[in-house]
């Protein structure tokens, strides 16, 4: 074969296997967001569109890959929770990344005009992605606590600055200043007193970020034989704004933590 | 910091630089893109709309990622080298490959109907990468004569696959088992005798794949002030179908495999 | 400085961290111990001096590497059990790996003629060795059961071929033979039907391998002040030659899986 | 088979390949080597027994492992060069460190009373090793450039600090701020007017370090046969004392850079 005397080049493509019975975390970030929300006149402090076509991307991720049991969202990133027992891609590290990336780009483009309607795509987004073990129950849900914190502290100081600027009239320099060494309780003060915002019944997706979870659904379809309407129970991903810090909200969905048995021993 | 007692899960996150002073491959693989090219009733044995679409993603990829000197594709895969003293990212593994990856996959998306016309995308396409190092620019040329003869190998067999059944009436099955076992003589003859095609004036593109390289280009712009017409040259991204295997092509383009200067001292 | 234009030699150093929160076993074997047995005239099917050497080996690894837990020991292989919360050389694998097996080498050399008295070594042995990351508790068991199991497996051959070969007067070849398909009953059978051995009573040093744990031991020292005899109890590396595959080893030492506190947050 | 149930915990041995076509070398440091040359009386500023009993620990690794062409010494360090043709334990990165330095270990004892007579070794010395890639001649050279010019200005260093205290009777802080901040010049300069030293009269094996090469050398063995003298030339590990920055060292050893040819395609 002519390809024969070049093929020594595959030995050059080390292994990247991920440790087996470990949570992978697929964490992708979008790059350069500051300046493509700047051109696609994203609303402050928080854009509905954008959040809403993230969301959608990412429902659309895990109706392709199975294996992703969970996955959070906030701002311009979004972490994929697969289990411990997958094998996906033979835990390949950058197989596994690259796929979640590479589907949730080209959903981001597909689906943007569902989204943001007559405001045209000006050029194609790029986000960069990791994939990370995480070796017990508790370090994963402390790993989804951090990125929850992370939300609530951004969009915290994110909704009080900009009504700083929107509704106060301050630059966004003097807006930055007013804010430095600010406490959360300072900044929920500024925005009741001087703006009447009660920060707690702004909408929850801002305060705690999109959770996506396989949600038992009613789905409906008319039987192309009989014709007649068969409803029946689906596991479809599904964007709920739920605190994932606390307790109660792994209480109510024991099966993400439950071991999935596997015709092997893993444990 | 409500935020710094999760923060530990950041130790989790573990290095993944690339060696230095090596070549970086990075390659890219369309997922699943048998039945891709169906869905989309892709012509046989070459669709140039799909072509052309790769070659435009390749193009936007290194109109933004400076560092890339090179890319080459072919079928539904593309190769984007980085050159030994690039430190792109600090030449960590996952930001390269995901961030190739991505910046790929939306311009696929964002370009379709540009080549596609009036052919809908049905879906959104899904890419794997992986990130490589080669250490001297004699693997590196094997390696890109490694994807360059795997492209003549396909595109003949192709080639003759599809004369067989979309001129010669065969069903799949039947082709596949007239060439099964047949040296590429013997496809050249086939095609030949049968169905007076010369392989080599088959156009390059198909038989060689699409090298990607920064032309020299004159670009004439307006002059916002005086309204003159300026010519300047620019190093544009620009295909051509040559082969790559041989001297030839390194020879006209000696300034792909010179060594970059740096600012410090890696060789 | 002299030295500083060759100093960016030291950016090949990758890192090689390995995942927090595990367990890490490392793992030693002999190289080239068959020679090396054959060489010094080891006894078969076990050589007691072989075993108390490695035993002691192991445990000067452990007086000097406080981290180390528990180790286990069988033939010319040994394991070091390091908690999950332990930053032993900030976890990094070739510093740990080679730490350890050096140690034993050394150690090796150094105590031979206490266990082998006049008989000579007569060259240098050589182990080599691998970190491997555990994610949890049972795993980690099992790891340990596995080598256990090992053990058993290999002894209860090696008794029943030397018994043929020493006692029976057979040549290896045809003990290998005669062994060929058999099972553990099998074995157990000719043993005691044939050379009235009661496998269940051979030393369980030879059954069970031998197992160094931190036991609390009572140590006496005669003041250097009042001459007095101090007695005090310290956690001394002890070998014993227990079941580790049932519960009860781990019942009667609870600390071995406790969690090891830690001034951080890892869990 | 009893062991099966647990045999699943090989997965978590992840493979360490390092990067093929690449020089390796590899590094062993003496652990905690200031105390133990204080508790062992090593002669000040160089110990001439230790320095030829490391010497010796090297020639007896590169006799075991032939794949080995090259190693430098100085102080408490030796790296150990590897041809980037070798395929060595299949270039795993933990098996080449531990073998290297469990072997450097184990000879240290072994031979330490040839050079320390009746000091007796009162501890087991202890080796950290790592295996790192270099991929070119120019960058393997100046790694060991880096080494050599690292034992020359520790040793110029050391050889003034201890002439300051053991012949000008200062204490050793009074001698380390007297040479705080001194170029090499100046160091020269006290060593030959203060104490006649001319620094380049030093033994080069000080200044130097060492460099084992594998030296073409007669050897004479009397025929089992015949009784006659048979003389033959074998490549012998060999210490030299030479200068390996210049080019001299390396046109005088044109083998050491040389491409070992191998059966497979690998550049």
């Amino acid at each position: 074969m002519a390809n024969s005397k070049y093929e020594y080049v595959r030995h050059f493509e080390l292994a990247d296997s991920l440790l087996p019975s470990t949570w992978l975390v697929v964490r992708i970030d979008g790059r350069g967001f500051h300046r493509f929300s700047q051109s696609h006149n994203f609303q402050k402090p928080n854009d509905r569109r954008s959040i809403e076509l993230m969301n959608r991307c990412a429902i659309e991720v895990m109706k392709d890959i199975k294996d992703i049991i969970l996955a959070y969202g906030e701002s311009d990133e979004y972490s994929f929770i697969i289990p411990k027992t997958s094998n996906l891609y033979s835990r390949r590290a950058s197989k596994i990344s690259s796929t979640v990336v590479s589907l949730f780009a080209s959903n981001f483009v597909m689906h943007w005009s569902e989204y943001f309607r007559e405001d045209q795509l000006l050029y194609a987004p790029c986000f960069d992605s990791r994939t990370v073990c995480y070796p017990n129950d508790k370090i994963l849900r402390d790993y989804l606590s951090w990125r929850q914190a992370d939300c609530h502290i951004n969009n915290l100081f994110n909704t009080t600055f900009w009504a700083l600027v929107l509704k106060g009239g301050m630059t966004e320099i003097e807006a930055e200043n007013k804010l430095k060494g600010t406490l959360s309780k300072d900044k929920n003060e500024i925005l009741f007193t001087q703006y009447d915002i009660n920060y707690n019944n702004i909408d929850a997706i801002y305060r705690k970020g999109s959770t996506i979870i396989r949600k038992k659904t009613e789905v409906s379809t008319i039987s192309p034989r009989s014709g007649e309407l068969i409803t029946r129970t689906k596991l479809i991903p599904t964007a709920v704004y739920d605190d994932i810090i606390g307790q109660e909200f792994w209480d109510a969905h024991p099966e993400l933590l439950e071991e999935k048995k596997k015709n092997n021993n893993h444990a």
